[in-house]
């Protein structure tokens, strides 16, 4: 269930309260990563600590690894990975397009959503011509190979919910067709509406499948309550398709709703805009795999509940760390002797216990930790920001945080 | 400051305090290994909370990364790391020796003492030939080459010392030539004889270097107390070198001793016994890089006060986890779907919230928490195994606990 507390004046950003078998989640928020039952290089109590309020686990990975059955013998996806509070599943449609046709070129084609809008032009052709070869879509569903070993897998929506239902989270996704950020309109069109029915279909699954089922305890829902399945809206670049989809996905009766896709950087302020008008008001509407500052402020402003995004722990990984005045590689030789902080008047376990030349040690040295501490302040940066947006909207300066944090960080 | 509390009837086995500048180590006591400022995969509260006491560092690998000079700047080991507790660090001898020669043919060939043990036959003459070639011993000290990118080094007694004070740490080690455990009689009595006059250098530095800068606040002693120095008994396999070594480094005025080098595992408990029994009975005695099960028993039960190993944070991230039954591969496909802990009365933080499964999935899946996991209870087990034989001493049962631990382990 979802509740509106405070609005912007626009009328589309907002505060709410989405409240879900394992907890309440306290909106706008950022759903932290867990693709394979893991918030990567991180404990659950970290995750927490750092002020995380959900996970979101993959479904096309979890499928993969260990294996929805295991993780609902396990008693669900809370139990199976140690995490207390809400968790999400994406439909594995994003996945199931990108990563399914990686394993014979040997490596992932899709990196990001970021990276696909950035090569798109010139990696277009050769995508489509991998597509058809290495995922076979048809109108029941999608063929596709396991990136680990190659073999033959089959998703339809019914499998997708099913696989799912079995993972338990609390949130869940209907199944989607996610196609190549540089499709021309017509295939793009054509996926689309095949979305919506696969969108239908997700939604007949999961009710009768319920109903089917009646008395059944699902793994995450311990109090009976029903996982809450949101309708994914598609249309990638295109504002028509993305009115469309707006209306189809938001006249069915989801929990809410997901925004998938690509946008062109100039356009997601204006596209949130009118697909959020169109999408039932009262519904919580979730941005899928962004999560940039720049984006957040864009999504919230415009109606957005909850984000989600690899980018904070994948970078981090790499040395890279947000900081107020935009992002700084750890790595440089300027930090080996710096025992300052990565930011004074950060408030997260890093930087109140670590020096950028002790990270800097770390990654130089190829340890572990460095991972852990480098995720723990970008997830906390991240999660502490769209806090800080949630509040700003309370206290009516949500224009003035974004002048002021947007000047700064991309100075 | 090292007070002996209660003894085994053996006249050897002991329980007591070590007092240093940040903290008491209730000995015996098994030191954790952070061979570069971290114990890895593992942040200092989960060291911590996993029972461990203290530390060790390794002062060859600090001092090349990130420097020592780094380390001290810090404010020392303590600091930069953020480990409240006592610390350790080794004099760097192992490494030169085990490492140095490591640059030219592509991996180290020590990877462990036990392994050096096992294959000491086959490669000893290819060591002998690539030390003469890589490694140049001289009576002053020796050159070396980084195992990073192939730099030449110099260690003597006094760098190896220098390094150690820098770093901070608050108990250190006398800089010894760690001869290959396949080396004939004279050359080990060469070697040994070198370390006791390195030893007697390093004594005299140490002491020199603190009279020359009295006054001075060396960085993990902010309460003032100096780094305790240990000094490290050789003669590897030969019982009269082990006597010999034990007669002159146990008459220089050292605050602890180590106990270096290989041997042959039937001969540890003798070796031990006759080392232990000349060496000051009052001062507190570490074993170095030794840390199984049976030699745990062994050490403890002839004398000896601590222990470190990289062995339980090793074996862990390649999925081999102890158990009293001995150790299991969590990778195999019988643990993927067995939701029961690692072990049902383990109270680590590992078996109190995840399932073998959930272990399993994490290592197929080569996740990072893997390690974290399988490294506290790793060390859990071990710690703890050492924490239950102090008490045993203390309880009288000290025997009993051996046999049935020993007898199930070893089944």
């Amino acid at each position: 269930m979802f509740k509106i507390e405070k609005k912007l004046k626009n009328k589309f950003g907002r505060v709410g309260e989405f409240i879900t078998p394992n907890g309440i989640i306290k909106t706008p928020a950022f759903i932290v990563v867990g693709t394979k039952a893991t918030v990567k290089s991180l404990s659950p109590e970290q995750v927490n600590n750092l002020g995380a309020q959900a996970v979101l686990g993959n479904t096309y990975h979890l499928y993969l690894q260990p294996g929805d059955d295991i993780i609902k013998k396990a008693g669900g996806l809370n139990k199976f990975m140690n995490w207390n509070g809400p968790t999400f599943t994406d439909s594995g449609g994003f996945q199931v397009f990108s990563l399914g046709e990686g394993f014979s070129s040997g490596e992932n084609k899709f990196k990001s959503q970021k990276n696909i809008l950035n090569r798109s032009l010139k990696i277009s052709s050769k995508i489509q011509n991998v597509h058809t070869k290495l995922v076979k879509i048809k109108e029941d569903g999608v063929e596709f190979r396991s990136y680990i070993d190659g073999s033959k897998h089959y998703f339809t929506p019914e499998k997708s919910i099913e696989i799912q239902n079995n993972i338990g989270a609390d949130i869940i996704f209907a199944f989607d067709e996610c196609s190549s950020p540089s499709a021309e309109y017509d295939y793009q069109k054509e996926a689309m509406e095949r979305t919506h029915r696969w969108a239908k279909r997700s939604l007949y699954y999961n009710n009768h499948h319920y109903l089917k089922n009646s008395g059944v305890q699902f793994p995450s829902s311990s109090n009976g309550n029903k996982q809450a399945l949101f309708g994914i809206v598609q249309g990638g670049k295109f504002g028509d398709l993305r009115k469309k989809s707006a209306k189809v996905i938001g006249g069915m009766d989801f929990d809410g709703f997901g925004i998938g896709g690509s946008f062109s950087k100039e356009g997601l302020d204006e596209t949130l805009r009118f697909v959020n008008g169109i999408l039932p008001e009262e519904k919580i509407k979730h941005l899928l795999g962004i999560g940039e500052p720049i984006d957040l402020f864009i999504g919230i402003e415009n109606g957005i509940d909850s984000f989600d995004c690899v980018s904070p722990t994948r970078i981090a990984r790499t040395g890279m760390l947000y900081t107020k005045h935009g992002r700084i590689n750890i790595i440089k030789a300027e930090y080996s002797r710096d025992f300052s902080k990565i930011e004074d008047d950060c408030e997260c376990y890093t930087c109140k216990n670590y020096t950028k030349a002790y990270l800097s040690h770390l990654f130089r040295a190829q340890e572990m930790f460095a991972s852990t501490l480098a995720s723990i302040h970008n997830l906390y940066f991240i999660v502490n920001l769209v806090k800080n947006i949630r509040q700003s909207i309370l206290d009516k300066n949500f224009y003035e945080l974004k002048e002021k944090f947007l000047k700064k960080y991309y100075a």
